[in-house]
């Protein structure tokens, strides 16, 4: 270190040549909102002089920018790496061409699943990768008592996870009505990361409650819907990050809220995004192009993807392009519509004109099966009355709506509370898939438009057990059990047989191939589907958010039926 | 913890009254740089609601704002306590009626004498007060290898202080010649803080030698002469902070860099204050209103003085007024004229109308006398030639001139080199009291004016020797030995007798007396001293820094008269 240190000093007086310069590039400098001439002078993976001196035309490989815009590596502030459906490694190769250097992850999928052995597989299948990828600690794991998840993580195990150095701090705090109730169980995960950063979510907390939320340690949010709800966020002392992710697309509402003087206060986050968005509409440099386009000014857009996530999670190294910091850069053309020719990560050419240059890091072994599922004969559920409890899938949105509908008086099979898809009423399973326990939740959804078949995924939030919607229960098993034998993956089955997978063998929810094959897979799998008359734009994602029991109204888990509202299980049949 | 969290949000949503409101004041937000109505309420140290919801009306105790303006306390970026002669908690009951609530100190001076038992002492010493005290792991002790000080800090002893959970970061890293020569010893300090902040001295160091100093790690200065300086060290990545020091005023130059856009890259530091001027003049506040007077949005001066600084060095429970934060809090009346009416620290009233509530905390004993001379008869000088090297003082700087001044043909005594008063030429001696070498450094100095007498320091900047400047040989060893005598401290001597003093006895650089009383004997020293004919404002504050063998350029140590322009030892006759 302390030669490498000593070499950065002569390469920035100008004594030996650099390993690598940018040369005639235009700098954003988000120090000083401002942009001027500049060369940058990498040794190793760090920034070792920024000018235009001399002294700075040698090294050893240079760039030419001829102009090009040079701008820190973007910073993702919250992100499921999980919802990419690949592994870290791969995940990097989808998101550096966009020029994000650094991403702010919470392994919160995988801990449902894994626990801590989850977290830690993650940190090991990052570690050394092109990306910096930062973790926070899953605060919510289980999302509720409701479900059976693959574990449980009180704030001793999180403990656990705080000395490793790329943990920042706390994930978002989902149990917002626990910490205000004052649980202690919420309370002591926020005690045992004071000092930290502790991030937040809490829609539409506002008032008293989002005072008491603050209160108890809380230092971010990303679930704002509205400006006005960001402004009261942010004069409470919270950082707001500006969230565009596939299932929740917030940016343009809350961007008026963004002002020159409280600009600081805000960052971008994607949170969670589908492999073929993240390759197609992009990272953070989609969140960048959207800001600007909606009239933010350029470096300050480009200034919320850098400086300011980098203050907020006390990450000294990055976050500008100054001697010292982490050579992570991003070069570019149009100010007015950043999109990345070339990235730069820790010194080293990365990514050029939206290309991963090298990648395929492939994930390490040693994660376990989790696929252990005490199978029954059938998933047909046994009809107890003639009016159900449906839940109303609204599309593009996580929130349902609980309807009661009719059963056809002839019954598909006798006894049988069979799918009825020419009403668009399909059978709804969750299979417990953990512990072995043999729990299956049964219900009904509507709003699929499933003619024929079943989908079924063991990517089910947050508890990750497989759910499956079907227009034929015998569909239904068949996909199911694919999902289950692919070790986890998402299945079209239809006819009694599959008919389209995509494989996610890494707990049931990552696979380790590159993010295109997947994304590929993954739009195979919606034809079928669309095919089958879903019309969905992303049916798999609506199915994964199902059985997710803390979004309002009606959801199913593994126990069965959930009134959200009531937070309480309930009867399918009225 | 898990209780006062619980307590914290069941105050926040109105179930319980508050400990402490502060009602209807004008809040000043430095996080959307607005004004605003608000209540604040506190439950123990931390802020737990603000604004203006009637839930929080009740509290045990209410403090009517009455529409006064309220800040968040005032933080000090750099500041040796030493130099306010006093203990911390003496210093504390200094700076917490002038709003100062948070301070990030070097305790450079007692290193000096103490090495890494001084800094514990200073951790130990400052352990609890109303005033929060951040240190930093002083980095060159001694300052050169010029002079014998009490203490060498490598490293290795610094690495020993990186635990404590109020030590930041590393100070001031003053050896800036040694980093651009890639000097292994003080590389290997930056690489042991490397990741916290690492504070810089760079004056007037600019280009090349900039971009090298920053790319060795360090990420501040305070040493910026002028508006263009600043500048530059902020496009460099550095985080400047505006100093007016009683002996270095440097706002009023530097502020004109600050603007809107990169005013998040300045904060203030007063660096050096004697006590009287800490307790007339002020500490932060004193920085704010020159800031306001000179033309700077209040709102920003204050977020320089508060949220900056708190950024800058990761002090996440600071820097604004929100729930979660400290209840560290200044009430004022007039936004033009910023001087704190109340000031409240960890939720308490530690200060009202300027004057100390509590307070007068006792330092902690055990810190072991440092006065070890080996005493000489006499400081008189054998007079080796006709012709001497002076140092030429210069009121109110650091630096001086290298006068070469002929001695009168008659001497004083047979065969010695004494003190030309009627000439302005007085004898100056640096007294070596750490280890009991015998050394004595011999030389003159010119500008003091001293007609009679002779004053002595056992702060003598960095290693605080004993200086001794006289107008009589006589009255220089009474001067010298009554300063030991006292463990350490200020003396002024004449006619064969002591005319005043400042006891310094704990290192001989603090007291640990209320800072009037420091400050009172200190001004009837200085009178004296004027009384003898030294014309000098501050005549101890001169003779202390006329043995820092660091600041040009000509400067006398206990080895001898320094040439510090040639870095080396030259001879007192030419």
């Amino acid at each position: 270190m302390v030669d490498h240190l000593a070499r950065a000093v002569r390469v920035a007086r100008g004594l030996e040549p650099a390993d690598l310069l940018i040369r005639g590039a235009r700098l954003v400098d988000v120090l000083t909102q401002q942009l001027r001439p500049a060369d940058v002078a990498i040794v190793g993976d760090r920034i070792v002089a920024v000018g235009e001196s001399v002294s700075l035309a040698r090294a050893r490989e240079t760039i030419e920018a001829a102009g090009r815009y040079v701008a820190p590596g973007f910073i993702d502030a919250h992100v499921h790496i999980e919802s990419s459906m690949v592994a870290p490694g791969r995940f990097a190769d989808a998101v550096l061409p966009h020029g994000t250097t650094t991403v702010v992850s919470d392994p919160h999928e995988i801990a449902n699943v894994l626990g801590v052995e989850g977290v830690r597989w993650m940190l090991a299948a990052s570690e050394g990768l092109d990306l910096s990828v930062l973790m926070m600690a899953p605060a919510c794991v289980p999302a509720s008592p409701l479900e059976t998840a693959g574990a449980r993580l009180a704030a001793s195990d999180l403990m656990t996870l705080v000395a490793h150095p790329r943990v920042l701090g706390l994930a978002e705090m989902m149990n917002y009505p626990g910490v205000l109730a004052g649980d202690p169980v919420e309370l002591a995960k926020l005690v045992a990361f004071s000092g930290r950063p502790i991030d937040g979510h809490a829609p539409g907390v506002l008032g008293d409650d989002l005072q008491a939320y603050l209160a108890a340690g809380v230092v971010s949010d990303h679930e704002c819907l509205t400006a006005g709800e960001a402004r009261e966020k942010v004069a409470g002392g919270m950082m707001v990050f500006l969230r565009e992710a596939t299932n929740a697309r917030n940016l343009l509402d809350v961007l008026p809220a963004v002002t020159r003087e409280n600009a600081r206060r805000f960052a971008f986050c994607t949170d969670d995004r589908v492999p073929g968005e993240l390759l197609d509409d992009g990272s953070i440099d989609a969140l960048v192009r959207m800001a600007i386009g909606a009239g933010l000014d350029p470096l300050l857009a480009i200034t919320l993807a850098t400086l300011n996530p980098a203050e907020h999670y006390g990450l000294r190294d990055r976050g500008a392009i100054a001697p010292g910091r982490r050579a992570d850069l991003v070069l570019f053309e149009d100010l007015a519509d950043v999109r990345p020719s070339l990235v730069i990560a820790g010194g080293r050419v990365v990514a050029r004109d939206g290309e991963r240059v090298g990648g395929g890091a492939v994930a390490p072994g040693g994660l376990r099966p989790t696929m252990d599922v005490a199978w029954r004969d059938s998933l047909q559920l046994r009809r107890d009355g003639d009016r159900v409890r449906a839940i109303g899938l609204i599309a593009d949105q996580l929130i349902t709506t609980s309807e009661t509908v009719a059963l056809k008086p002839a019954p598909t099979a006798p006894g049988v509370a069979g799918p009825e898809p020419d009403a668009d009423l399909l059978r709804l399973s969750v299979i417990e898939r953990h512990r072995h326990t043999g729990n299956v939740g049964q219900g009904f959804v509507t709003g699929f438009g499933l003619r024929a078949g079943a989908l079924a995924s063991s990517v089910a939030h947050d508890s990750h057990n497989i759910v499956v919607a079907a227009a034929d229960d015998g569909d239904a098993l068949i996909a199911a059990r694919a999902s289950a034998d692919l070790g986890g993956g998402l299945v079209v089955a239809a006819g009694g047989e599959v008919r389209a997978t995509v494989a996610l063998p890494l707990a049931g929810l990552l696979a380790d191939r590159p993010p295109r094959e997947v994304a590929d897979d993954l739009a195979r799998a919606e034809a079928v589907a669309a095919e089958l008359g879903c019309h969905l734009g992303a049916p798999f994602m609506a199915l994964s958010f199902l059985a997710l029991p803390v979004i309002p109204s009606l959801k199913l888990t593994d126990h069965g039926l959930v009134d959200v509202d009531a937070f309480a299980l309930t009867d399918v049949f009225v």
